[in-house]
C-alpha cells in the first residue's frame, strides 16, 4: 500500500502490524526485506512482540528479538537495521500513554522502520496471563472460572490420530512430527512434545520450512510426519510439489480441520484442500471414513508407502467399522453395499452423508443403491468404475470441499464419454464466511431430501 | 536432511548450497530462520554471492550482504549471527585451493554455520562476466562471439505484450510493473526498467511478496501488473488466494511459458497453471488466443477489471483475427465457427490446434463443427453450453495443461448429468521432464489425427 500511496502521490502513513510469532513465515521475511530497500518514503512496520506464537515461538529470530528486548533496542547485532530498516524499541508496549507518545514520535517518518514494542500477552486475565497457549484461541467460555461454556464430549478422529502417532512414536525412534507451530492440531500438549523429545520439531508459523524439512527427513530415511490445520497447507504448495512430490519423497501429512463444518471463517476454510492438492502427481490423498481405515492409513503412510501421503483427519464422529481392503491398493475403492441404478461414492467424512443417503433411497424410493467407500481423493478406480456402467444409470459422488478440482470432478472426467449419468455434490468456489454449515448443506441441496428429489427426478423410483 | 541424520543417530556432514539471489526467498529465510535454532548438530550452509541474482539483486539482505563483503566479514551486524548461525567468510572464493581450506576448516563442525563465500559470476568467461543478467540463462551459444546457434525469428506474444505494457506505463503513471526478479519473462532490459522508474518494483526472487505487494497496490487504488513465468507462480499461491483473491483486489498477473512446449524441465513446467489457479474464487483466468485478444484483455484487466486476473500468454505465433465479444463478458465463450454434430472448445493457444482440428473434421471426416475460443480458463459459458445440447453429440475440449483440476473438468462435469459426451485433451497429471512436446502429443494421443481417429469411432463421419 506505501507503494501504491507513493506512485499516486500522496502522503498518509502505511501502517503494518504483525506479531512476533508471524515473523518467522516467509511472507514476512519476504517483505521486511523489500522495504529494507525497495521502498524509500514513509511505512510503519509495528512488531508486537508478546514472546509467544500459536504455541511458544522457535527459531532464531527469537533470540534476536530477546538480545533486543534485554538490550533496551541498543544491541548492535540488529536484524531489522541489518536489512536495510531504520528500528525503535519501546519496553512497555502494555502502556497505552507511553504507546501514544512513541507513535507520536514516528508519525509521518520518511522511510520504512520497524517499531518494536514489547507486550505481555493476556495481560489484565490472569488465566490467560498464565496459560498462553491455552489462550491463543478459545471457544466462548466463563469469565471466573476460564471454562469453556459448550464442552464437546467423546473421542473425536484427532484424539485418535494423536494417541496412535504417538504410541508410534514411541515404538519408532525414527518417527519425527514436524509441526509449523500447530501442535493444537492434534491437540499434542506441552507434555506431549517433551515426552516426544527430539522427535518433534517445530518450526514456528514457516510451513514451507516444515514441508521442506519434512522431506529432508524422509529422504535420509526417517519417518516425517507433519502436522497442521488443512487451511494452512496453501503456504507450502510449492513445498508439496517440488520439495516432496517431485523427489516422491514418502512424508505424511496429517491434517485437521479439512471439513466444510469445522473452521468456518474465510481464512481459515479447509474446503478447498483436496482441490488444491489431488491434482498434484505423486500425491496420496487418503481419506478415511472409520476409525479403522484411519489406523491402517497412518501406519501405511508412516511406515510403508513410497510416495508422500496425505490423510484428511474426518471431522465428524468416529465410525466404527472393519474394513475390507488393504491400504497398499492405492486407489482401489471399497465397495461396502453392492446393488444397482444407483451408485453412491461418498469420501472421507462425508461417507456417514452416503450412508444416510443410501438407507434413503432403500426406505422412500425403494432402490437398492450401490454404496462405495473411495477411500482416496487423489485418484480413481477405473476397473470398478467400468464395472458400475453394467447395471448402474446414476452416480453420486459426495465430497467435503469444493466440486471444481475436487474429487467428484475425477469421477466425472472418467465418465464424460460414457452413457452414465454422473452428479457430483460440493461446495460452490466460493469464499463462504462464517456461515451455518447445516443451513449450507441445505443451501446448495446436498442434504438427503434435496438429494433424493434429484435422483426421483433424475431416474425415478421403483 | 540433517534432522534425519540425527534422529538415526548418524554423523555424516550436510551441507546445503545456496546463491545469493535465493536467498530473498521466504523458503530461504525460513530455513535459516529454523537451523539457527532448532538443529544443534553439524549443518553447513554456503552461500555462494555473487552479486547477482536473475537480474541484479533487490532486498535489504543485500546491503548486509555487501556490508560483509567490505568488512571481510567482520562486520557486527551481521543477520546470520543475529538469528543464532555460526558465520565464516571467505573473500576470494573463485580460487579453488583457497576454498579447500575454507572447507576442511568447517568440516565436521557441530552446529550450523553459514559460510559466506564472495565469487565472481560468469568468472572466466569474458561475455559472462560482463553482462551477467543475459548469461544466467542461454540456448546453445558460439563459444567465440556468445551468439545464439538458433535464433527465433519474428514477434511474440510475449514481444506484443511487453510493448503494450510499456505503452500503457508511459500513458498512465498508476500502472505499476511488479516482478519477483523476473523482468526476463516480458523481455524487460535494463533500459525498460529504467525508462519504467518508479513504475518498476522488482522484490527479487520474493514471489509472495511481489504478489502481496500488488495486492497493497491494488486495494490502494494503482493498477499494478504481476510479470514472471507461469511456473513459479505456485510460490505464492497463498498470496493469490488470501492476499488477492479474498480481498478480490484487481491484481493483474501476466504469465509467460504456460505452454507445454515452453520449459521442458521438471521444475520449470507450466502445465499446472491453470489446474493450481482456476479452482480460487475470484480469480479470472484469461487465455488469449490472438493478438487483438491479448491487447482487449490486458486493457480490460489492469485498468478496468473488479476482480484479480491472470493472462496466460500463448506460447504459439501470434495469430491475427478480429475479436467479436468484449472482454468484459467475462465467462462468455466466442463461437467462432457454428456447426452441428461436434463441439472444439480450444482454450488459449490451443485454439490454433483447434482449428486445424476443426479443417480436418471438415475435408476429411465431412462433418461440420462447431468451434468455440472459451477465452476464460476459470470459469464456464453454461448458456453457451445448454445450446450445443440441441444439435451436438460431442464436446471436445483441448487445454494446454493437465486434464485433472484443469478447464475440461469444468465442462466435464457441467454436461455429466446431460446427454452429450464430452472427451478432454490436456496432459496427464505427470511430472514430465525434458520431453519432446511433439512426440508427447502423439503418446497421449493429442495430435489431430489421433482425434479425428476418435471422433470417427465415437460418432462416426457422414
Amino acid at each position: 500500500m506505501a507503494k501504491g500511496r507513493d506512485i499516486l502521490g500522496d502522503k498518509e502513513n502505511i501502517i503494518a502490524i504483525i506479531g512476533d510469532g508471524s515473523l518467522s513465515g516467509g511472507e514476512a521475511m519476504e517483505g521486511l526485506n523489500v522495504a529494507g530497500s525497495e521502498i524509500n518514503s514513509n511505512l510503519i512496520i509495528i512488531v508486537n512482540d508478546n514472546q509467544q506464537s500459536i504455541s511458544e515461538t522457535h527459531g532464531g529470530i527469537y533470540k534476536n528479538l530477546e538480545l533486543l528486548r534485554n538490550t533496551n533496542g541498543k544491541a548492535l547485532n540488529n536484524m531489522f537495521t541489518a536489512i536495510g530498516l531504520d528500528y525503535a524499541y519501546l519496553g512497555n508496549g502494555n502502556d497505552i500513554e507511553a504507546l501514544i507518545e512513541f507513535f507520536k514520535k514516528y508519525k509521518d517518518i520518511d522511510h520504512p522502520i520497524v517499531l518494536h514494542i514489547n507486550t505481555k500477552k493476556g495481560k489484565g486475565y490472569k488465566l490467560a496471563e498464565d496459560n498462553k497457549e491455552a489462550w491463543h484461541w478459545c471457544s466462548p467460555f466463563d469469565r471466573e472460572t476460564g471454562k469453556p461454556l459448550y464442552s464437546f464430549s467423546g473421542e473425536s478422529y484427532v484424539d485418535i490420530a494423536k494417541k496412535h502417532l504417538l504410541n508410534r512414536a514411541k515404538e519408532d525412534k525414527s518417527v519425527v512430527v514436524v509441526t509449523p507451530n500447530m501442535p493444537a492440531a492434534l491437540g499434542l500438549s506441552e507434555k506431549d512434545r517433551i515426552n516426544l523429545g527430539n522427535q518433534f520439531v517445530d518450526c514456528g508459523i514457516a510451513e514451507e520450512q516444515a514441508c521442506a524439512m519434512a522431506s529432508g527427513i524422509a529422504k535420509r530415511g526417517a519417518h516425517p510426519v507433519v502436522v497442521t490445520n488443512a487451511t494452512f497447507m496453501q503456504r507450502t504448495y510449492d513445498q508439496v510439489s517440488h520439495d516432496i512430490c517431485i523427489n516422491n519423497t514418502p512424508v505424511t501429512f496429517l491434517l485437521n480441520f479439512c471439513n466444510f463444518d469445522g473452521l468456518t471463517d474465510v481464512t481459515h476454510l479447509g474446503i478447498f484442500a483436496i482441490s488444491m492438492f489431488s491434482n498434484i502427481p505423486n500425491l496420496v490423498i487418503m481419506a478415511p471414513s472409520s476409525k479403522n481405515e484411519l489406523l491402517d492409513m497412518m501406519d501405511y503412510a508412516i511406515f510403508k508407502s513410497n510416495h508422500p501421503t496425505m490423510i484428511l483427519l474426518p471431522g465428524d464422529k468416529p465410525i466404527e467399522r472393519e474394513t475390507s481392503l488393504d491400504v497398499s491398493n492405492i486407489n482401489k475403492f471399497e465397495v461396502t453395499h453392492s446393488g444397482n441404478d444407483v451408485a453412491i461414492i461418498a469420501l472421507g467424512d462425508f461417507y456417514s452423508k452416503g450412508l444416510d443417503l443410501y438407507n434413503a433411497l432403500k426406505d422412500k424410493l425403494n432402490i437398492n443403491p450401490t454404496l462405495i467407500n473411495p477411500r482416496f481423493a487423489s485418484g480413481i478406480d477405473e476397473k470398478l468404475l467400468d464395472s458400475l456402467l453394467n447395471n448402474h444409470k446414476l452416480v453420486i459422488t459426495l465430497e467435503d470441499g469444493i466440486i471444481e478440482g475436487g474429487f467428484g470432478n475425477k469421477i466425472a472426467n472418467y465418465y464424460s464419454d460414457k452413457n452414465i449419468i454422473v452428479k457430483s455434490y460440493g461446495l460452490e468456489k466460493e469464499f463462504y464466511d462464517r456461515y451455518n454449515a447445516k443451513e449450507l448443506l441445505k443451501e446448495l441441496k446436498m442434504d438427503t431430501d434435496s438429494i433424493l428429489n434429484y435422483v426421483k427426478e433424475t431416474i425415478g423410483g421403483k
